[in-house]
């Protein structure tokens, strides 16, 4: 890396009007006039996405993804217009590229579109004309030049893979709360903000429900080691930086604490206890495009298994049907959903080589009262079903339990 | 032409709101249903564009025409998708291009490019597919592959640029009004819709005040030969066709009445009659860009000159400038601006091969006591200015002597 490129992000709510445009133009000025070359990623203002959505649903029930992402990408652009004005007021140099000028190729997947190359070559050209470049997130263009969209948490995607292809020193997320922390400051006061954490762990925190980052772009960020720096739009105060942390200092054993309300279990009983039959199972959901997180089966009395499941709660009305569907094929009896549940995960690199740390968990649930209803652990993560209305509770006690407040 | 080819220009009245793209879709529909080809040209929804600007307002002084372009050309965008959108909803088949994917090439002057050349390939390609091929108005890009817009009355041009580039059999601009009136109907309620005028009529219409068609739109057609048919978007009857007429029909001989309120007389007195001096005076208004409409010159005792012309009332300002600038180096005395002024003209394809037309029109006006300022002719136009709160009534005077409503 022999530039000194940064990227810097701002999500809907940093350019949410007038005033907070002119926000993030001073703080990519300021950046510009520490001596850095700047790229800067911008989301639509506000509500604008939900408005244009609203705006498709009065002339078409189910509009096409292509038209659908021609509309939605016009928010991105007005953004990054503006943003472009603002700075250009302040007597500084600036030019705004929608995806396609940026030369942000997708693949043809309209409304869930995956970036495969960054021709950098006009993003290159501007930096060197000393002008501060704003790109347009969320959007870029496919092999016949239509417009597609990255889908939910694109902006990220696209700031965190514009600093790839350029090979930037980091690529900084500007966001409402500022960095990532050991849980949900709103429900544990004493919640800290953890100065570094590893892909891995980020990966798990935001499958779990920890909002800062979206997963696609922490994906994208552990495969081309893109360093970032997840902070506040509203101070200067260092957030959270997401990086190759084991090569760099010692893990602590536990992160963080997360938890997700926006899972349902479905459990489904009296299965014949034959080989195959869950897969069986499974591959409908698969089929119908819904992701199945925690799986757990139990064998019952006379051969007739269980099988508990959780799915988002947006899949729900898909799931019902897929179910209706394989109902009688499966020879399924009973099947129950329940939407009244929480998951609660906590995450550290760090667990993997402290046994024991499982354990502490469930100890600290069952002793205080809390029943565990599905469990999943993996290296670095252990989740716990439990009742949704002990969620908040649960969280406070664990963090305590493991000092994170400390 | 050996196409079968139709384009349609919607404006930003006729894509207001949802109901309104939805009627603009079943009328491609129509079009499409009986036969041909249909290409749909619109601009941005109703006020779209004015809150675009009024935003802009907000984060600078003095935008820099790039990034205003960038910002306004999202209003076509989001109509284009919409529009598609409402006509897949009616099970065809519609495709949206912006500016820039439709191949619309302009020159680098933002806010007032001129589209240089159209590669229709990609239009082609998706009406060979059976799409109606929905195409944003306005704007374009530029050789750097930036976004241009091509200023007041753009979409117009988009639309009779495209169907020349297509060789389309004509091209329908569909407004608010049934087509060309003899007058405004607001003032003379008999006044008649034209079947046909010739380019010429059509410029001197524009020109003159008449709204349904942007000057440079007509300007382009004349150049390409292109026939355009101005029609009501509200119901099917036939509107006015614009074509080159001469070669078909005879030529009435006083087609319409225009005016034209937005003009401001201005009268320098004093000036010594040197040759020179009137080329000075009018060259510096050409540095400032201002277009000189009606010019007089009488020379009066003494050999002092006394120039009245006429200029538009939103120049006025920095006419103001320009005459401070050289009054002394021209020796004025005296400088009179006159904004309660009018032009009314009478225009005719038909008046250059009968004499006596004028000397009919100064008649009219004279017998009813209406006083004529200044008197500006050409082959086909015949303008003359009036006190303003004389205007209407010499409208009338003028439609009721030349017959227009028979």
């Amino acid at each position: 890396m022999d530039n000194n490129i940064v990227v810097m992000k701002f999500g809907g709510t940093s350019v949410g009007d007038a005033q907070k445009i002119k926000m993030v133009a001073r703080k990519a000025i300021e950046t510009k006039a520490s001596g850095k070359d700047v790229v800067v990623t911008v989301s639509a203002m506000g509500h604008t996405t939900d408005e244009l959505i609203e705006l498709s649903k009065r002339v078409s029930a189910s509009p096409s993804r292509r038209e659908m992402d021609m509309l939605l990408s016009t928010g991105e652009q007005v953004s990054i217009a503006l943003l472009a004005m603002a700075i250009e007021e302040q007597t500084y140099k600036a030019v705004s590229l929608t995806g396609s000028q940026a030369g942000i190729f997708t693949d043809d997947v309209y409304s869930e579109a995956k970036i495969l190359t960054i021709d950098t070559k006009r993003i290159f050209d501007e930096l060197k004309d000393g002008k501060i470049v704003i790109i347009a997130g969320f959007q870029g263009i496919n092999q016949h030049g239509d417009i597609t969209t990255l889908g939910r948490g694109g902006s990220d995607t696209t700031a965190v893979a514009v600093a790839s292809a350029l090979d930037a020193r980091y690529c900084e997320i500007f966001t409402d709360v500022s960095g990532v922390y050991t849980t949900d400051p709103n429900i544990v006061p004493g919640a800290k903000k953890i100065s570094a954490v590893s892909y891995d762990e980020m990966l798990e925190l935001a499958s779990s429900g920890a909002k800062v980052l979206h997963l696609r772009a922490v994906e994208f960020a552990k495969k081309h080691g893109v360093v970032v720096h997840v902070r506040s739009s509203f101070n200067n105060t260092e957030g959270t930086w997401i990086m190759d942390i084991d090569k760099e200092m010692e893990q602590a054993v536990v992160s963080g604490v997360s938890y997700d309300e926006n899972q349902v279990k479905i459990s489904v009983f009296g299965i014949p206890d034959k080989p195959g039959i869950a897969a069986r199972l499974f591959d409908a959901f698969a089929g119908a495009n819904i992701n199945v997180d925690m799986i757990v089966q139990n064998v019952g009395e006379g051969g007739i298994a269980a099988i508990s499941f959780t799915i988002k709660n947006e899949d729900l009305l898909i799931a019902k049907k897929v179910i209706q569907d394989i109902r009688d094929k499966l020879e399924i009896k009973e099947i129950a959903i329940d939407t009244d549940i929480a998951k609660v995960s906590i995450v550290g690199a760090g667990m993997k080589t402290h046994p024991g740390v499982a354990a502490r968990m469930f100890a600290c649930l069952g002793d205080n009262g809390i029943n565990i209803e599905m469990i999943s652990t993996s290296p670095i993560i252990i989740s716990c079903v439990i009742r949704q209305d002990k969620a908040k509770e649960a969280i406070k006690i664990i963090h305590e339990c493991f000092e994170l407040d400390k």
